[in-house]
């Protein structure tokens, strides 16, 4: 046996193709490619770009225009590959021995993992029966156990649903330690926390293309705090960690970001009319939702996500033990047509077991 | 101050756009980017790629064809984002706090970097005065410190030489923690360790599109090595950590790799000629290459770097302080004009001091 890293073997493995379905609302990717024109001009940006070359001014293209966009400098900025990226890092850079992370539960199951590949201890706080956080005792079991790091999903996944501003502030304001707001769903609410980064020396807000930008596969999000924070954070990037596909590609998307406000407010607006036909249906729990998705509960819900499953539509479920979601299933907003077919299937089999 | 992880504030930081030359031989970057017939089936693949979705079976059709060239199964290859991120993931999963990793100076300049990042102790073995590794001395140091890790780049950058496949299979034999044999130019040698790999169980290989297949830009590289090392290194990787067109690009390229073949040809009969022109400089030390670059060490090796630049030309200068590279430079070899220039630079700067 050779001498590998402590505890690295408790560590999960992540490998096995996922299963592809006719309608695919089990990731909370954007169901729509890229808008034809986007795509046009990605694709010709692609043709003039030079692969044979290390990634170079390409990092710093992206990283000015959104700068520009946030009215920050540029040294607040960092590229990772998908916020991903970006939050394993945070972790990793307020990780180590003895460090403690707190973050919700129910929310995004990667803060788990994250907090032990970072040697960190994950804190996980419950949120209560409704998915609301309640900011006074999250503040308080972040200073009770002394954490590191705080990190907040805003809106949550997978419950959807949204801290306000002020709720965000209030934390950012009572902490002293890093505060790591997760926006992955942001564009979905319209209420970001960046504005509040000038203000709060701990507050990091992680954003993502992979959602509103339908962008997933290209693996790009970024980081915006002061300048002093992104320093030190970028240190837990090796070099070249971006690649230049992605980066020109980004580049484009984030240049003609005013092609993808319909398909947004089209998301929004399919979501609204999903909740609305799930609430009526019996038996069936639907949360709020500020995001591309909705989370419901329902009795039987396994057997939904099998029967679901049957008809080739992918929806998530969760393991009964994932705290909170016992009976949850999370179910991406797709075109209309999608959607009208997802819910068909859902009446049809809560009709049908009535 | 925010709670940092130990030792995070001693880690260097990556930033700053580096210039770019009229004729850029500092990066050992193939100089052409990829042919026309690749690039066209690229970007038509490309094209047809879902960006919206997260990367799924494009991961494994790469592995699959990969582990089908070398005639292993698909269970001993892992991707990263250049060899980069797999020597990255290496050194951390044999670090830790106590453990050592044993490394050849001077060598890639990133090992040191990898191994503070993997919070292990770097352990530097001097090469000769040749740059010739003596194998049995490292085999004994290796054994001395109780190393988790062993590494050798073959051939060496920034040095050109190699290793014959029995020393590495003598390096193999001889010790039993792992030993990553990082292979980013063997191309240019075409003496590959991978078939000790199914022998060896300690023996990790790195190889990467970013020299022969001039995919820099594009951040894709693999590792071969026995199921279960790969299965341990694997749990080192956040899920999609490689995006969907470099993927998709590098599934062409990888197909494609004989329209490879004529310009492999032509950089190493440059090198031959580079490598014979330079060594008629009186002044000028040549050192035998088996890469895409050769290194040169002269007197004023810094002034000639100054006066190339003057002209545009990039060339890598090493700091003086770097072990055994003082007075050194490393030219990448370009096209055949582009050597002309170098080396009609350099004569004349050479000629003109005496």
């Amino acid at each position: 046996m050779l001498n590998y890293r402590d505890e690295l073997d408790k560590m999960p493995s992540y490998d096995g193709v996922e299963k592809s379905y006719r309608i695919k609302v089990n990731a909370n990717e954007s169901t729509l490619n890229l808008p034809p024109l986007v795509a046009e001009r990605v694709l010709n940006r692609l043709a003039m770009t030079a692969f044979n070359r290390y990634p170079n001014e390409e990092y710093y293209s992206l990283v000015e225009q959104i700068a520009k966009n946030f009215s920050v400098d540029s040294a607040q900025i960092l590229l990772g590959g998908g916020s991903s990226e970006i939050i394993e890092k945070v972790f990793h850079a307020f990780g180590g021995a003895g460090r403690k992370v707190v973050y919700p539960q129910p929310s995004f199951s990667m803060y788990k993992i994250y907090a032990k590949a970072a040697e960190a201890e994950g804190v996980p706080f419950d949120l209560d029966e409704r998915f609301d956080l309640d900011a006074d005792a999250f503040i308080a079991k972040v200073k009770e156990v002394g954490a590191s790091l705080a990190v907040v999903c805003n809106p949550n996944n997978p419950t959807g649903n949204a801290l306000t501003p002020a709720q965000v502030e209030k934390i950012a304001a009572s902490i002293d330690c890093a505060f790591l707001l997760d926006e992955a769903y942001v564009e979905f609410y319209g209420r970001s926390a960046v504005n509040l980064v000038a203000k709060y020396p701990n507050l990091l807000v992680a954003r993502t293309f992979s959602k509103a930008y339908g962008m997933a596969g290209a693996r790009v999000g970024y980081m915006i705090a002061q300048p002093d924070v992104t320093r030190m954070i970028n240190k837990c990037f090796m070099p070249y960690h971006m690649n230049v596909l992605t980066l020109a590609a980004a580049d484009i998307v984030y240049q003609m970001r005013d092609e993808f406000v319909p398909r947004l407010q089209m998301i929004i607006s399919e979501r609204k009319r999903m909740f609305k036909r799930l609430e009526n249906l019996d038996g069936v729990e639907v949360f709020p939702s500020e995001t591309n998705f909705v989370l419901i509960r329902l009795a039987r819900a396994q057997e939904l996500k099998d029967y679901l499953e049957s008809l080739n539509i992918g929806v998530r479920y969760f393991s009964p033990s994932a705290f909170g979601l016992k009976n949850c299933l999370r179910i991406s907003i797709g075109t209309r047509m999608e959607n009208d077919a997802v819910f068909s299937a859902i009446r049809f089999f809560v009709e049908a077991g009535q």
